[in-house]
């Protein structure tokens, strides 16, 4: 295991410290936890938005707070849920009265580690909304998961939700643009080489020299199948295909775009990969309005690429363009 | 080689297609170039910046190009010095009337080709500067370069003299500029594992399982030694204190620092970097102005990072924090 690290039990805490070093006119550390929030949490009157979850998917979920989407970034070890009471300190730092929406994405420890934070904090007078991201079109059910799984769709979920909330919508308002948003994401992902978790100190998952494997999850779960590394063009074709048939997209539909890295993945291989997204898209008729090309959502550093399309409306297009101004996604 | 490409012949056109096709609304492709231009170019009076070399540095340079960086990218052929046709198409497309800075990383080809296009377009009646960056540390000549090599802190260079050529400075002050960063900028870098062109086909150099090299360049010329991988803690020091020392910085000192991904290295590990390298200079009371962590300069899907230091005063302050609206780089 070659790894930029120092201990492997200690990599959060390591990772967070820099973090927090890096952007700390942006961002500050809740003491004692592995809650990053906002530096000017909570704001008051504004509905305050908590996502977050295991580690190793930077710059998810810490890279995404700051004004315009999120209000605290809950870190769980690699790979693992955020624990009831780190979910519960964020909650209580971003409260500013109004509320907070807790978008989790779609894993079973993650749903029910949020659940009961939730229910804490609602016995504290705190009032909570809930929204679950589900955008992985590969798989119905999966390791750690019941139905389908949260991955690099959930950053729409966040840019949606954070805007509306900063322009003072209430938390029904809020939750309803995130549900909307969730209905209408879907992803899908292939890795072409695995990744290995520090602790662990060996590869999650084997592929062969000339495999990739389809639909994997972003922790490493199985896809659909193995199958010989393909061209760029049809590794492309075949995510979208089944992302496409999944929304019922149509002619004349307007969507937005994310073509996410895994992690080692070269950004050049990405721009080959939209290429084909965009070609695709345009010969059926189908708008891209925004496209985000980059890591948005890693496992690590596997080798590979998800497609995530969101189907826009006037409001959805409103909000994503809206203001964001966090270390890894902003909107001047 | 696994890589999510098409046609290894054909990766820089088909990266640029992509690239357009993801940010039509701020640049455009020179039709039969590789040249990525603002699409507002040429812009009247102001005094357009041009940069470029091989490709497959993904964002640099094609990201950068944009309302307070540049006004064109020259994207060779992978780790190929762009031809002087090319960057003349660069330089005619931006020149505004008042002058063309040329932004040239130290490789001996990079220098003879974008000399050979000044002249052209001297000849042509358009006035150029050039400026060539080498704030590489680790040695002195190397396999495509007399004296240092250019590496990530070129992207300081770019904001400072993009912040200053935007408020309408004139072309000898945007020269004066970029010359005072490449005098207060270094870098030095390390790989834990070497990257594939995708045209060879097989890795540019061979580390053991065990293995670093210390002062890799970002083709993957060779460094200073091969060493055993050692904790970031140690990494970052060894990078940090033949840097500081280049530099002569003391305490009081103020700087930008950059830890650079060079493709294939976690968003975790390189603030794991980040957390050592601002303690220890916290420890000599050098002063952190502004932090950038991630991929800005890269070399395919090397493993390793580089940490890049730029001395500043009220100048560069003020410059590196003016508006930029890029893709790979915003400041709101």
């Amino acid at each position: 295991m070659k790894k930029l690290i120092n201990d492997p039990l200690r990599v959060v805490d390591d990772m967070l410290e820099g973090f927090v070093a890096a952007h700390s006119r942006q961002v500050r550390r809740i003491p004692g936890t592995n809650v990053i929030v906002r530096k000017d949490a909570p704001v008051k009157g504004k509905v305050g938005i908590v996502s977050g979850g295991g580690s190793g998917h930077e710059p998810a979920h810490a890279g995404y707070v700051g004004k315009g989407m999120l209000d605290a970034a809950v870190c769980g070890e690699v790979f693992t849920s955020p624990t009831p009471d780190q979910i519960l300190s964020a909650i209580q730092a971003v409260d500013g009265g109004n509320g907070v929406l807790l978008i989790i994405k779609n894993y079973t420890g993650d749903v029910m580690n949020f659940e009961m934070a939730a229910e804490l904090a609602e016995a504290e007078g705190i009032r909570i909304a809930k929204v679950i991201v589900n955008d992985d079109v590969a798989v119905e059910d999966s390791t750690f998961t019941t139905g389908r799984r949260g991955i690099a769709g959930t950053v729409f979920v966040h840019k949606i939700a954070g805007a509306l909330a900063e322009r003072g919508a209430s938390l029904e308002e809020v939750e309803a643009a995130a549900k909307k948003a969730i209905q209408r994401v879907r992803s899908m992902g292939v890795a072409i080489s695995p990744c290995i978790v520090p602790a662990a100190g060996t590869p999650g998952f084997v592929l062969g020299e000339n495999e990739m494997e389809v639909g994997i999850g972003i922790h490493g779960e199985p896809g659909i199948e193995k199958v010989s590394v393909q061209p760029a063009e049809h590794v492309a074709d075949g995510l979208l295909a089944r992302i496409v048939e999944d929304m019922k997209l149509d002619q004349g539909d307007q969507v937005a775009v994310m073509i996410n890295g895994l992690g080692a993945t070269p950004l050049m291989e990405l721009y080959i990969v939209h290429k084909r997204v965009a070609e695709r898209l345009a010969e059926k008729q189908i708008r891209i309005h925004e496209t985000f090309v980059g890591e948005y959502m890693t496992s690590l550093e596997m080798a590979g690429c998800s497609i995530s399309l969101l189907k826009l409306d006037d409001e959805l297009i409103d909000l994503l363009r809206s203001p964001a101004d966090t270390v890894a996604f902003k909107t001047c």
